[in-house]
């Protein structure tokens, strides 16, 4: 079983960003502690992170046929990007969406997702926790039809 | 470590109840693999369904104090109860939402939530295994200071 | 034939509060003529009244498999329900829904309706004829596959 | 007593036009049904239908003080005419407001109405069986005052 | 100098219909007025009325050339008619819209106007005297240019 | 009979302001051309203007029972004085409304109004002869009882 | 004269519940001051408290007849129950409205108001001295014919 | 083959009507000029204009089982017109709508159509060449089953 | 302790306009009432109004560090005004807003405030008693810090 | 003639993507067919697809002088770009708006165009018809001046 | 060059209201400073302030033909005032709003503005600076036509 | 003191896009102005500019510690780009809006940004002054803490 992460723009600056928020883990830190886990199972896990919504959409295009699912984290794309909710329907992966923040204590614009109903389901405000359970249900539904 | 399930409206049904959407599995059987797995790691659980508000506004009041986490679905009053969020307000425990499905794929007023911006975080979408991620979850929120 | 009549809040008054506006006629009365009705043409009926949500969302999810038909007049409910809503899902048996009043000509709230799109027809306006046309429609479409 | 059925655009094809949903009972089987149960009461009944809102519009005029009750199925213009509302305030005849499907059901500009604040009330959903509830409603009020 | 008076659907009921509304005057008794006002000043008119949107389209279609100054009372047709609002576009007389009642004073729906942004200026509220101070303004608007 | 006319913000640059908009004429010359008409016909005028809402709100207020019909452009405060409106109301005087430009034509914000809905009626569009149009009405409307 | 104060869900926390906001009076001790105030007036006060609607609703239908001026504060439910307003609306007894903050001051869901156009008056923002202030005003409307 | 070329109110004026917006051409020179290409690829067109809703209702209910296409210019009936959608549907022939120019670049209520999601597509803004073209999209499409 | 009485425009009519709806009391009467009260508790009161938006701006201006409490009417200004509210702000002093009228029942733009959310707490709808229940409290509220 | 094909987002996948929506041809094959019937007219044509913003952004600048007309499907982007809007404006160049499928059929979002009123036309719905559709516009307005 | 600064409602009060928001310098050390900067240059500078709407509209008023540019902050009159905007239009004087604060952190109603597409430019949210840049922006702006 | 400017898309085409609009001169005279400008008062500047949504986020989070303050005109990007947004948050340097038109005069979804709530304050509608005025307020509030 293979996995993709997705995550969106400022991402690579996790860690180092408001940690009063953010906590203090970079986004390296997460990826290890989830193929940790992966290795434990059996699971191959590939990790990608740009802050170029068109290289974004070219990355879940060649990722069709080629991971069982995806756990993409698309930061501020989540609100703007009609271009990567369908390149998500053109690749047709189970795709499990997950947040750092809880986005309904947040700004009002944030609310607003064109990615959720494209997804099988949602996993928000835990932290990096949120990346942790995001691969379990990747895991669950990864094996299924959907 | 103590952690209470609350369940709202209509789920008493679980399982009977257009089961092609929800699938076959009851709230009693989500319940046993939740005792499960929470013996294993030595949490004790206590599940609670209602399909009266201010039932479930006193069961939330009652949890103060008795509970270090809270994990609910608030099924249809999600969209209509500030009762029940004034109580999670005033009972002060980490708590976790859990949704079998996406609200994001359902009617537009299923997408308004009351409930979303005074718990910890979200998980939706994934059938009985939000339950499982919701424990998870709360196992984890539980423990740590909010 | 097995027709259940349900009726939302308030309706307890009926015939005592402004009588002005909805005529003098009783609950109880507007049930006997139904039940004369029913009489004459061999279909049992079944009255109920709650000024409780809970308790009509119950009552409904009892009358699954009971039930050739159901007729509803949620008053109040009608604009706030997402559980009654959801008991009407679940229950599936034809459902008329009446009103006494013509919601057009009253608040705009009463014009918004969480029931009006499960069921299969709606009756309102006429008074307490708008029951006994109910009565007809129920007659018309328990009777049929939906 | 007297009593006018007034119906409007695209009605003339009921039966042909999209069985499937409408049925396929033609608009002349629906009068004649009616005309069957007004002969056994000794009501008088007449049958209008046009596709052109003006047309309409004199025809309600022309009623006022020939006919006891009005039942109306404005089709498309129950949305759109501003002229048929004013017709039948200026008509001043008892009127009911029938539809063949639920509007609730369908697009959302069907659920705008400009004629239901002008009517004693409205049946909705039962496809033929919506004329003969109406016909049932407009022998009632079309003998009281309104 | 000719001057067109168009008048709009249900206004061939003038004087009958709600007179504790509109006044007992009938529109066959305001033009006579206004026909004697403006022979008084050599000014030639000519009164139009229809309850079809096509034929008053026509009407003033016909005009171009023929009128120096419309007078309109769209009646209905002001809130629902964008066919009249083109054909006055193209007819490029300088054009007056007058109203019986206020606007401001009746249903909101009423309150939007898709003809007033095309005429040069608007008389509404004061009954019958909305006509003869239409037509003062019309026969000064006529003879300037616009 | 005694009409007073009162005009509010900027009205005083009338003539000199936006001349290709608003004509050459100044408002001391309309009020000129007023009083010669009326004096023709016996009626007495006042003629009042201010920029400060709160003056027109006194003035107002001083005109109960010395006048029998009130012609008010209120220019930009048509938009934004709930005061005025109050005095309107308290005062209890024929009002008319009279506006040079037509607001169809411009900026959205002129198209709210919140004194339209408490005058007799309104004219507006005309330049300055919205003034003599609404001097007509005057003397009609002051004469009857509202 | 007697007088009902009826209170509705989570106010049974008071001075419990986050006291650096609602202070740490409890609902019996504001009680208790009432009952003091109105035995020097000769005043009879009832206290009722719930968290349920429906008994809410069922207490005021039989306050009819029974109680001179009714003081709500209808916590959560101001902004969500139908069922209560047609409760108050059928009781017709003189309501006065109290709330112990500034709704104007917090979630803009609490500023919808299904309550407070079918009231007296309201008092709100005071803390316990709203409660105070309500039952001056009972005292005052109760006597009067509303 | 056989196309029907259906156009709406005041295209008849089309080429004499603000020829610097439309151009020049009338509607028979462009009706003209679809049916020399037609001739040359053996299409049979027929051409119809009317100013009159309920006329264009009628002429799309007889194009059933008699045209192979439509195209439609529904000029001002496109924003308010729901009986001809209900026609277009009844009459279940591929539809193409054109328009003479880019509604994107005009009034703000020429951005709703009441036509566009039943139809195949729409061709707009390029003056008469929208007919050539969507004649070229009608061939193509009323070949095929849609 | 000094409490200022502040009355926004109109309110000098009082008592003697619509005495059907605002009683017959002046807004002097109303005073007098206060101060009597006012005696007897041995508090100093000082009254104002004015029509004029920027003279209540100055008044609030100047009443910092003057006075320990006010009682505020703002009439028309209450929907209008943002400078009231930012002098109420600039003032700092603990402020009651009054109503003579329940805003709920009345127009809806009357049901936007400007300044609910800048003071302590609002009694509206108790006529003139909504003065003596806002004394009641700026006492209360006056003693305290906020 | 030289005509410019832009391209946006995930049209790279054409012919393979959901082929039962977008059909199985992919865009080379539409670009060779749009070739042939160039090469038959001596019009020169240029292809080009991307899924980046800048990069389209980039393209249009440069084509600036280079060509006569410009057909863009700027799929996705055409309901989030601001950017490509300003280049098209900037670049000056006649421009045909194509979309593969109807948008008055998809999700809302999709309904809102940022392209629309800065281009000539739209031809929308017809598949790959579309393109050639737009390549005949873009010979007929590519000819002319804008 | 002379340059007019008008400042509206409450900014009496600079430097002595909130200073932890808006600073600790009064108007009249602004006011001092723009006079050493406007003496260096040979610029002559006038300051006005006014908390009443109408004295701002006369001052703007009387400001035409004598000043080459204005320097406008109209504070709380930003969102209320449409005589202000009138004022402006009507004196044609080139004209730069300042701000102290960003308007974009502070509540929503502060956001609409009823001024800035009357003005040159704007400058918001520097404090003190915002009207040393605006002074500079005067200059630039004075000297050419606009 | 070093400052970094960068400009969003379309504005390496200044100067020779809508000179009427924006004016002849280029981005490259607007920088060697400001480097001008720079150098009098011993600041250093550096100047940036992309069409790349993901370049100009990656350039401000490099930016971090390297420069004392942001002068950014985003652009088109302005009313598109959480991205940019949640860059700029995360550099946490005190950033200056500019824009060389005025928003306000323009389409309105330009006067919606998702910028100007997290820089300090905006400059806007001043032509390429606005640049000049932005590196004045940068040299100011760089200097300080924010």
């Amino acid at each position: 079983m293979r996995i993709l992460f997705v995550n969106g723009p400022n991402l690579n600056l996790l860690g180092e960003r408001e940690p009063s928020i953010y906590g203090g883990t970079t986004l390296q830190q997460i990826n290890d502690r989830v193929r940790d886990k992966a290795r434990e199972t059996g699971v191959e896990v590939v990790f990608y992170q740009s802050n170029h919504e068109g290289e974004i959409v070219e990355r879940i295009q060649k990722a069709r046929g080629q991971f069982d699912a995806l756990v993409i984290n698309p930061a501020a794309f989540t609100h703007t990007s009609v271009a990567i909710r369908d390149a998500l329907i053109a690749a047709n992966i189970p795709t499990i969406e997950v947040h750092l923040s809880n986005p309904a204590k947040r700004e009002s614009f944030r609310q607003e997702s064109l990615i959720s109903d494209v997804v099988i389901g949602t996993v928000s405000g835990f932290g990096e926790t949120s990346y942790y359970l995001g691969f379990e249900a990747a895991k669950e539904f990864g094996k299924r039809k959907e």
